[in-house]
């Protein structure tokens, strides 16, 4: 590789908004978005809420001659609705299906039902491996009540660790889609301090498109002021993060995004909106890259992040611990009325009426015992989060113990030396 | 490090078959592994079964002088089983749930409810990286009637993705954990062409313990003759897998298995039979420790398993959406019969008994809708698998295509060179 060595990356990123029958003009958008990918030929683009697998099959189709390679990720009931489309050929690709992802009985809510994961794909480009990984977090229902913070910071942990275990042979790491976080967000900090991944909008220099960053916005006809919650001028909850590893150096020289409408006639794509990256990857001595949770400042800000979000899951394991102790009175409730209907039945005292109660109070006490499992699960989930988070705020209090040399904590401190 | 390196690693693993309620002679069987493991001090103690935290919580406190470092891995309703025992500090840990493990309704199995999962670990011993795994798929209930064998070869990919790409930058990658299948078995095969991982027993010079090396033996007074199925003289199961990636060179000194009985007393710690691993890690020229599936035939051998996965997750493919089709008639059969009994109720004709069969019927079609979800759910999953199948197979193929070079492929198959 030659020594001014740059290569260009041109990236773009949706929520598409694509639900079969609850999607307004849905059929329109989506051969909209087709032309214009063709005609902007971005490296990659990486959609979410592709819902329906026949829209995937329509854009790879429509796509085809500038984006020769493409995956749909499928998980859950409805699938994961992301997928990607690529210029260059995919070397790898894997998928991680998260946790915790909300509660089936919610289910005018969907969240569970999609299976909300995280897909990565391997690419070479010019000797250069780059791992870009697309994702949909849990949707934030009520900012004042938000019921599924524990879930969201659980996946976003999950998020992290997930890019972290599998990127450490990439030169190049790129993250792209629906966070449901804003930047300041409990897991949008873990998941950046983990990583060490930057946001393509406070690092670039050229930024053209809605106010604040923001890729929900008031002016787009699809969302509403409800979607807003108590920020009418936007949210920003849609990102491009990325980081250099090994002797790299990357800069995002432009980012765009939508601002209501499609670039060219007026309607939108979605109703979030669309992220338009120029990044550049170059050369650089190993320091000039380095992580920004490399230094002093950096670890005791993730050391704060990782505390809190154990504070967090602990809080959500206490609540699904309730539940499932809810459930199971409720089946202790249950079954001794079933047995107290019995003892009617047999004594032919008001038979007729106890008849009548015996199916429903079956039904309620299989109901109580599977909301019983669920919330069981969902405490093993947390609990298993709250553990990996422990041990690694354990590990990075050890390795700051030993001063102003932290990165020489895990050799100092491993065993077993038989040579 | 010095180029006459030799770092030895002794590994303990055991299924050890500790269900709550269930298992004989639990308690003496858990306090017995613990004076054994402290006795022999082990570098590493993989343990799987272990279904009660409180179990995990005494072995802990017990081994806590020997094995300073030790974690559970918490997943599913009942837990993954899984834990470890290390005498070095552990610098990282992750943990992956498989997509599919069985079904619900199959609750006299009970896997599904345990959420199998695969744990790892990051060592640093020597300032050598040690990626280890620790596994357990789904039990195989009948060798002539599998109705598992989807879900097992999809988690064995599973494992082998899972291990191929959080192991990029490991020096040594061990792989402890009871499979569910035979060394030929198709899962086992794919895990050990995708990953090149080799398997203990084949390789050692220095094998102690049960005929063929088998983990189930008819001598273990808690294995019946039905456990063993068709194979009344024992099965192997569980395994130690190993690789070196960089510049290493790993080999299995000796292999000793228990035989139906422990070491000490003659009564078994579990009804599986402990594995006992001691390997040795040297510095070796690149070329000395190449991966199996490298060369022509080993590149084969890995096209040929990839294709027969595929087609056995076809098989599966089909067989779930059979069942999602015929929970979908039952479904539309309920509500035909729902609609019924309320004309029924109406027109004042058999009232009693339109009314004694309404909610059974609407528990009918409930319970449809759930199976319909859940087979739709694992008709996803499997074709998620096959489609990553499919991929790699398609890599292959062209990376063999391109004739002697084979690992050149990726570089030239490689779009987007700009610099």
């Amino acid at each position: 590789m030659k020594p001014n060595f740059s290569l260009r990356l041109r990236v773009f990123n949706l929520n598409c908004w694509d639900i079969p029958y609850l999607s307004k003009h849905r059929v329109d958008r989506m051969k909209r978005l087709g032309d214009f990918l063709n005609l902007e030929s971005f490296d990659l683009a990486l959609l979410q809420e592709v819902w329906s697998e026949q829209d995937f099959q329509y854009l790879r189709q429509k796509l085809a001659p500038a984006y020769p390679d493409a995956h749909y990720f499928r998980s859950g009931i409805f699938g994961s609705g992301l997928c990607v489309f690529s210029r260059h050929p995919i070397q790898e690709i894997l998928q991680h299906v998260y946790t915790l992802n909300g509660y089936p009985y919610k289910f005018y809510h969907g969240d569970w039902f999609c299976g909300k994961a995280v897909g990565l794909l391997v690419l070479r480009l010019s000797g250069l491996v780059l791992n870009a990984y697309v994702t949909h977090l849990h949707a934030e229902y009520s900012r004042q009540k938000d019921i599924y913070l524990a879930h969201r910071v659980a996946q976003a942990w999950e998020l992290a660790q997930f890019i972290h275990h599998t990127s450490k042979n990439a030169d190049v790491v790129l993250l792209c889609g629906d966070l449901n976080m804003h930047p300041k967000d409990l897991g949008c900090c873990l998941l950046k301090e983990w990583t060490g991944l930057r946001d393509a909008y406070v690092e670039t220099q050229d930024f053209k498109g809605s106010e604040d960053g923001c890729t929900m916005v008031p002016k787009n006809c699809y969302v509403s002021q409800q979607d807003l919650g108590p920020f009418p001028f936007g949210i920003r909850i849609d990102y491009v993060l990325y980081k250099a590893v090994s002797g790299f150096h990357i800069y995002c020289k432009t980012l765009t995004t939508t601002t209501g409408c499609d670039p060219h006639n007026g309607t939108p794509f979605s109703d979030h909106e669309a992220l338009m990256a120029t990044l550049y990857v170059k050369h650089s001595p190993p320091q000039e890259d380095s992580c920004p949770a490399d230094g002093p400042p950096g670890r005791s800000a993730l050391v704060s992040v990782l505390r809190e979000a154990c504070t967090e899951l602990g809080l959500g394991v206490a609540q699904a611990r309730w539940w499932a102790a809810f459930a199971g009175y409720v089946i202790v409730w249950g079954l001794t009325l079933l047995v107290l209907l019995c003892v009617l039945v047999a004594g032919l005292e008001a038979r007729e009426v106890a008849v009548l109660l015996w199916t429903p109070n079956v039904g309620l006490v299989l109901g109580a015992g599977a909301v019983y499992l669920f919330h069981r699960q969902e405490a093993k989930g947390l609990c298993r989060a709250q553990a990996e988070l422990q041990h690694a705020l354990r590990r990075e209090n050890e390795s700051q113990g030993l001063g102003s040399e932290p990165q020489l904590a895990p050799l100092l401190a491993a065993g077993g030396r038989q040579s």
